[in-house]
Formats: structure tokens, C-alpha cells, sequence
């Protein structure tokens, strides 16, 4: 029956999500999820908007959401283009920007979901080594063949890089499209928006999911040069006309107009991460200096994989990936501070059964 | 800047939707949306999922969903796929099951979102003359190299096929996929779906934005061997891991198992479209016998182009195609009778000021 698919559906390597478990009991710190609802206001605006409404097609251009958008960043309505998560806004990026037979470079460890669209529309990547620290060696993306992708920060190894040498790279791309995923900037330093009036080869990405609390909504969305969102839009309405229904718009719209419940969240998230790194420390982790709403962290001494194992057994969900060079490392999303304290309990708890507690450590 | 833009980017050529007023008082009828809102228990549904819940990913198999729509159809849940409306998963039909140089068979005249992919995918088309009185010309499908989709019932023709020809036309495609889009099936006679379990190169497209008045909502579904489910999906999880959001999930689950409430709106239209047949065949038109949930009628003397203009001017929308063989016809969606009312009553006086009212006509 394979024999009825298409190359693409032969050749495709679909990316794998963080598991979800449907226990409510679960506490779920493996998809990087906000541990905070959305804003009462979100609420509000879904109830609003749920009624005869839905009969009619929604905004083909999203332009009430686009302008909201605008006008949080500074820019004009037509530096924005709004999709379906920002998932899917990459993959009008991977279709608008890169070419077949034109190497990209993306860091060797990153969201594993690049090399996915790569596959996908046959466009040859370059996996650049991250140095020995997981810091990105900056000059190894100088003078691409068909463009970049990277976070910035990037995941899962949650480490921020300064604004200075985005632009680096940016500039020694001229010519190609630099992609910036910056799902987590919210829990980090500078946005490189401000860069896109000088480089009209920057895409910068986001996405409502993490630090808006709205991942059940799929929003997501690019700020470019107006000629980067006119090819998006190109590829969009080529692809499906209407990606964002009714109730996501005006979701993500409430959202960015709640100001005051943002900051609250994010700064709520931002406290508890950095008693995490301070708690795991002291229980014999490593633990790379965060700028995202998650942690990157190896034991000492015990196995990753087999503390990922257990702490499931006990209904907590972090993440794990079998691959080259993090095989040691868990990374954990940041939750309440309740769940945290589960989680730190039965942490100790498994180190101490495994023997991969020093008492000293415990102090 | 066109020079950052790939080569998919620059052969696009977008679809263009029908026109979208955002007058409150616009009598809508040129997208064929559904003029009675979605059922109350899908309001309800909503209402229930909103809060906490959304900052959670959706289901990434949709699982509950695609199990709702199995039942409803008699088959099993690997035989169902869902997706961000029928657009997108037409979208990944071409990307799963058509392939780049081995060329596709559609109408010439047709839904006209299946050039734009296909050229968007560099799939090679052959557009297959409709008969002189539009309808399908069955052997002209058969024996396809690459492939073959239209819709049954077509657009905007509004023509319904017999079940009988769709499966020659399957049965003339062994080892190519043929692609029924059966968006307005529920206005019509019966589905192809019976037909899936014979013919495992059958892939059958539904929507949930036109019978079911969710076309805010974004969803869309396709039916067929798992093989085929298998490569959508795969096509899917190397795109976007999550194109419906928890609404849109729960709104489709509740519309589904509201019987009641779907036949009754569905009756209704179903009497106004004959109510209309009448009312503008009196006014002069020839209107082809829809099985949609919208008119495809020709004035004997009045232009279609300079009524639909006229019928702007009122607030009226109805969809004129500037294309040949159609550029004498209008797509009329079937609105409330309210709506129609007002419709006919500012045909009369149009065509009674551009002298094609013949008096005899007005009894």
C-alpha cells in the first residue's frame, strides 16, 4: 500500500512531541507548557466571540490580530504574519525561504523538529556542532549556502545568546533568510525584533504557547522585512486560506492586551526557575543557566534516562532524548512551585534508593 | 527582495476567497457559509473547555475526535483523519499522494484551490473539460497518470454525480489515489464513504464549515484505507504536530453527536434551495438543480458580472467568476428566507431597471 504515497510521504521523518499522559493528577513538566492559565481575559473574549460567529469564515488576512501584534512590538502591520502555532509558521518559512539543493545550518542540538521540515521539502541541512558547553559557535554560521534556523534561546539547552551576535550572524547571511526561533524569549534577554528594520534578511518567530499560556490555542507568528511576510502570505494562501479560527484570534488578541497578567505569570515562572536551578544543584545537578520557562540539567551521578523512568512511574512527566551528547541531560519544564516540590521530593527520593546521593549535598 | 524568496514562494499563485464584508447588515451569500448558527451543545462545549485546559497542547492524534466521526460513519478510528478544515487536509493530500511530474486530472471547472496547489507542489495538472452542460465527463477520468480530485457534489457548478461513477472512476485508478472532496455532501445524495473499504485508493474530504456551521472553527476530515490515514499523517506530523486547537476539537466532537439539531438545519436549507430555484427561475434565471447548499444560476439576458455589482451596492454578496464558460453565472449561497427575501426583491428591481424583467415572468 506504500506504494500509493507520494516521495514526500515516503521520504517524511515526522517529529515526535513530548508525551501526554491524561491522568489529571500528572504533574506534566515535559512539553514546556505555562504552569498558569491564560488571562481571565482570554476567557472573556473566547465567551464573546462563541456563539453565530462561528458559521462564518474567520479573517482571511488577521488583520485586527496582526495589528495587535504591531503595536506590542513597534512595528507596522505589515512587518507581521500570524499562523496555526508557530509550528507551522516555520514551515511557510522552511517553504517561502530555503531552497532544495541549498544547504541550511542549524546547530547540532536543537528543536528536532528542523531537520523534520527538512526532510520534508528535500532541503539539505548542515547539523553545526555546538562548542563543548552547548554555547552556539557563532562564526561556524557565517556565509551559509541557503539560509539559518536556530532559537535563540535555544532548546532544549535553554542558553541565551546576546543580541550583538544574532546580528553577526545576520549580517554575515546577507542574501539568505536568517531565522529566528524565539519561542522562549519572553524568559530571556532582548528580542531581536528591534533588528528587522536593519536586516531584511531577519525572520524573528514566536509563539503564544509557552510564555501566554495559550498552547491548546495554536498561534504563533513572524516579524520580518513586509517582503519576508508577503512570501509567507504567498505560501499561506496557497496552503490553506484560514489557519487561525475565530476563537484563537481573538484569544491571542486578549492576550497581548493583558499586560499586567503577563508580566505576573512570566515573573512568577522566572522565581520558581531559579530556585529549581538552586534546588537541583543541591541534589548533585548540573544545571545550565536557563533563559527560557524550562531547565537543562545532567546528574552527577545518576542515569537520565533511568530518573526520567521513575519519576513517570510516579506521575511526573519530563523530558528525555536519546540522542548524541544529551543523553545524560533531563529537561524540565518549569511548573508551580507545588509541583516543583513534588518534583524535588521525589527526586531525592530516587537518588537516595539509587545511591546517587552525597549526604553533604543534602544540606 | 524577491531574490530572498525560494522558488516555491515565487511560482505561488494564491487562491482568492470570496470577499469577506464586515458590515453587520451584509446579507452574505458568497461563501457558502451555513446561515443558521452551530448547534447549542457545541456552544456549550466550548464554554466548558474554556480556561485552565488551554494552556495545555491539544490531543496531537485527536484521538476523541476522529473516534466521534468513526461512529458517525460506521468505520474505524485508523480510518479517519482530521485537520485544520478540508483546505488542509486537501493540502496534505497533494503532499502525501500526488507526486512531482506524474500529472493529476481536475474539472476545468471546479473548486479552484486545486491548481493552486498543485502548483505550489509543482504538480502537473490536466484541467478535463466539463460537458457542455457541466456535467462530469466520467471516462475522461479514468486511467490517470498521477492521480485525481474533484468534488462531489462539484463547485460551483452545484452538479451531484451518482455513487456508481465515482466508482469507476476508483476502479480506473488502481495504484493512483482519487481524492472525492466532499464539502457539500450533506446537501446532497450519499457519500463515498461506503465505498472505502472496496477501493483502498479512495481518500473521501469532508468539512465541518459548511452543513455544520463551523466555519470559524477550522475542521476538516478525510476517510479512507489506513494505509492512506497513515501517510496524511505522517505528511502532518513533519508540518504541524497540532493544527486543532482544544475548541475546535471539543466544537466538531459536540456537532457531531447533535443529530437532531444538524438535520433540521440541514431540512431547512434544503427547502429554501428549492424555494429559490423557483423564485429565480421566475425572475429569468436558468439554475442548475443544486445539490449544494448553494445556486449556480444564469440570467437569460442580464449580465452576472453587473448584478453581482448592483447587488454589492445593497449589501448583498454573491459570488461572481470571472472565468470562461462561468463569466454568465452566479454562485448564490442558500441564505435564511429572510435573507432571500430581501435577495430576490433587489433582483426584481435590478433587473426591472436594466430592462431584462420580461412581465409575463413576474407571475
Amino acid at each position: 500500500m506504500v506504494k500509493l504515497w507520494s516521495s514526500m510521504a515516503k521520504r517524511a521523518m515526522p517529529y515526535i512531541p513530548g508525551e501526554q499522559l491524561n491522568r489529571a493528577d500528572t504533574v506534566k513538566l515535559n512539553t514546556n507548557e505555562n504552569p498558569y492559565p491564560p488571562s481571565p481575559s482570554v476567557v472573556e473574549a473566547i465567551r464573546g466571540e462563541t456563539g453565530d460567529a462561528l458559521r462564518l469564515y474567520p479573517s482571511l488576512t488577521a488583520d485586527r490580530l496582526r495589528s495587535t501584534i504591531a503595536d506590542y512590538y513597534g512595528v507596522k502591520d505589515d512587518e507581521v504574519f500570524v499562523g496555526n502555532g508557530s509550528d507551522e509558521v516555520i514551515a511557510f518559512s522552511f517553504m517561502a525561504f530555503f531552497e532544495p539543493g541549498r544547504t541550511i545550518r542549524i546547530p547540532d542540538i536543537t528543536y528536532s523538529f528542523y531537520p523534520v521540515y527538512a526532510k520534508l521539502f528535500n532541503i539539505p541541512y548542515e547539523a553545526v556542532p555546538l562548542n563543548e558547553d552547548f554555547t552556539l559557535p557563532i562564526e561556524s554560521f557565517y556565509q551559509s549556502e541557503g539560509g539559518v534556523i536556530f532559537p535563540n534561546p535555544n532548546a532544549p539547552t535553554s542558553l541565551y545568546i546576546d543580541l550583538k551576535y544574532i546580528e553577526h550572524i545576520v549580517e554575515e547571511n546577507r542574501g539568505r533568510v536568517v531565522v529566528i526561533d524565539e519561542a522562549y524569549i519572553d524568559f530571556a534577554g532582548a528580542s531581536a525584533v528591534g533588528l528587522i528594520r536593519k536586516y531584511n534578511n531577519l525572520l524573528v518567530v514566536q509563539t503564544m504557547s509557552k510564555s501566554r499560556s495559550l498552547a491548546g490555542m495554536r498561534v504563533g507568528f513572524a516579524i520580518g522585512h513586509p517582503s519576508l511576510m508577503e512570501a509567507l502570505t504567498r505560501v499561506k494562501d496557497s496552503f490553506n486560506s484560514y489557519p487561525i479560527d475565530r476563537l484563537a484570534m481573538v484569544a491571542a488578541e486578549a492576550s497581548f492586551k493583558d499586560q499586567v497578567y503577563f508580566e505576573k505569570t512570566r515573573r512568577a515562572i522566572l522565581v520558581t526557575r531559579e530556585q529549581a536551578k538552586k534546588r537541583l544543584t543541591e541534589l548533585g545537578f548540573d544545571v545550565l543557566p536557563s533563559q527560557t520557562n524550562f531547565l537543562f540539567a545532567t546528574h552527577l551521578t545518576a542515569d537520565a534516562e533511568e530518573l526520567s523512568v521513575r519519576l513517570k512511574n510516579d506521575g511526573i512527566l519530563v523530558r528525555h532524548f536519546n540522542s548524541p551528547r544529551i543523553e545524560r541531560y533531563l529537561r524540565i519544564t518549569v511548573g508551580t512551585n507545588d509541583q516543583m516540590a513534588i518534583l524535588y521530593e521525589r527526586l531525592q527520593l530516587h537518588l537516595k534508593n539509587i545511591g546517587a546521593l552525597s549526604v553533604q549535598k543534602l544540606l
